[in-house]
């Protein structure tokens, strides 16, 4: 399968809804993406099950605030350098580029990279969605290290990464781009083919290009696009579950960055006038909805705020007060609701006390 | 010439006076010192004009704030895991070890490094004493990039950075040591024979070895040390100029560890009742001496305090009030004070308004 430039609005847009208000705006990756695929062509789509056992796979990411990603804009080359100083530390030049994360900007890095480096992009994620964390990949649930990691600054600077375990490499990481400027490119996680084969999210970037051309083509078609969105996703095999769960506007809206997180929490009333309320917390992404203070959907299953008419997805700093927006809930891969994953991406991870409940048994 | 077993507490009072005040007790590092040194026979200390000019010199160095070094101790095995980094990433073995600093903690931990791995250590170092800082170091004021460089902490996590200037280097390793529990071990400035002979400080393992065989032999004639130590250093072509500023007695202090940093001041009275009063500021290192507020001493001259009674040196972190101390200024050798030097290691370096003085030009 190939990516071209025709693809990279819709593309864009699935992976600004997956990213659950996180992984920073896909905007700038869409710009860098048009740009790489204009000059040299269509990209390569791989499917995971094709992939050689023994060919070097690296992840390219950006890590840090996306609020401060969106003032210190990417121009390729960093991301480049660090694929590049890792396949010299490896002593081998990789096959493929994997995505971390299909939620928001890191959806279309990686892309980037491949389209530059005129190599594959192999079709899957290890999240499903956006994660804050380093280790919060289906990669290293499955037991591969993030390291050797490296990390590379606008300026060429670069920083290599080994540890024992990945807690350990995502702190070190998160120091170094706070010294670094608050952001910076990534490439992680060398795996081998058969460990890509043992631990990837299939097809999620397929996921996302069909989301966002479902989104455009209800809106061309003049339907109500939150409508065709939801049954889109009822047609998938990513998730088992996709609801509705509020129509509101937003009338409290809470937002800091610290320790290079945006934290934060917004506060709905309910558009029909009655006296249903909604309240979402974040870090990066949305973590938690609670309808009239019970839970309607929690990390990690997938909380999406869009654009009430045009179904647009909007990330946690493009939240405004008085926006009319439909809160959707969508079930997560498998993969990252069994027990040993939850221990990686569940609440607790993220401070919350109350504990996972699958969408689909959740209050409603 | 040879370093034994029955060198280790003399040369670690002279490694300890020539700290001025900072660079970490050198207590660990003699313990450390003596166990290698028994078990593995003495090691050489080479000269660097015998140097080859193509061999490969890399710095053994600890990093981090002093107050802590002292509740971490090091095993000696973060620093061996350090230079295999380095060596492993440069696709070279090293042929020698350099001290990055003759003061302090530092000027032990090469001599560790060079026995447990049956490698010479060079006579000479990058600042003829202790500075907080790792572009401090004439190697870095002659061009010699302190990059590639790799950080190992206790549990044998590895970073390397690779920056394009010294100060970003720093920079980066500065967070990553506050990441690794605010003291890491560090390998930097691969250089050649060449490299080294051209910016080395020459000699200075003999000096500060020579500076505690004078403190012992007068102890042990009775002679007081305090006088004996400035005879000695005035027949030393270390230093053009070595005075006792003052003798006194402790009755204020203040000491904080702020980012990685140990910063303070003391106050003294005159021993001799007098109405003369002596100010000392310190970073790690002391940095400027006032005398009834006047600049008797500045960085980068030694401001060095030790114990009126038995030379003992005195680090920042031994500093009690009611302590009676001599106040010793020793001149730093001419290349810390050149134009180009003073930008790297000069009182402004350091937060000091005041400009350096030579100490045989300032006020007495």
């Amino acid at each position: 399968m190939k990516i071209t430039v025709d693809d990279v609005e819709d593309y864009s847009i699935g992976a600004a809804l997956l990213g659950t208000g996180g992984g920073g705006d896909p905007y700038i990756g869409s710009l860098l993406l048009s740009e790489s695929l204009s000059k040299g062509g269509p990209l390569t789509l791989q499917q995971a099950d094709d992939l050689p056992d023994d060919a070097l796979l690296l992840v390219s990411a950006m890590i840090g605030a996306p609020t401060v990603m969106m003032e210190k804009l990417p121009s390729g080359d960093e991301a480049i350098a660090s694929v590049r100083a890792l396949e010299s530390y490896l002593g081998q030049k990789a096959y493929g580029i994997l995505a971390a994360e299909i939620g928001g900007l890191n959806a279309l890095l990686p892309l980037v990279v491949g389209s530059t480096l005129n190599l594959p992009v192999i079709d899957g994620d290890g999240m499903g969605r956006a994660f804050p964390q380093l280790q919060m990949v289906t990669y290293s649930i499955e037991g591969n290290p993030s390291t050797p990691l490296t990390l590379t600054d606008e300026f060429g600077n670069t920083v290599l990464i080994n540890t024992g375990d990945d807690e350990t490499a995502e702190k070190f990481a998160r120091s170094t781009v706070v010294a670094m400027g608050a952001s910076a490119l990534m490439a992680c996680y060398p795996m081998t083919g058969a460990q890509v084969k043992a631990s990837i999210l299939r097809g999620t970037l397929t996921v996302a290009l069909g989301i966002g051309r479902a989104i455009r083509q209800a809106r061309q078609a003049d339907e109500p696009p939150v409508h065709a969105l939801l049954e889109h996703l009822a047609e998938l095999d990513f998730s088992t579950s996709a609801r509705l769960l509020f129509e509101g506007k937003i009338v409290d809206l809470f937002r800091e960055t610290t320790a290079g997180f945006a934290v934060g929490t917004i506060k709905l009333d309910a558009l029909d006038g009655g006296p249903d309320r909604m309240e979402i917390k974040f870090q990066n992404e949305n973590l938690i909805a609670l309808r009239n203070g019970e839970v309607c959907a929690i990390v990690p299953d997938l909380i999406c705020i869009v654009d009430q008419e045009t179904a647009a997805p909007i990330t946690t700093e493009g939240l405004r007060y008085g926006q009319r927006v439909s809160v959707l809930g969508i079930a997560a891969p498998a993969e990252l609701r069994t027990e040993k994953a939850l221990k990686v991406v569940g609440p607790a991870c993220f401070g919350l006390e109350q504990p996972f409940v699958p969408l689909e048994s959740a209050h409603l």
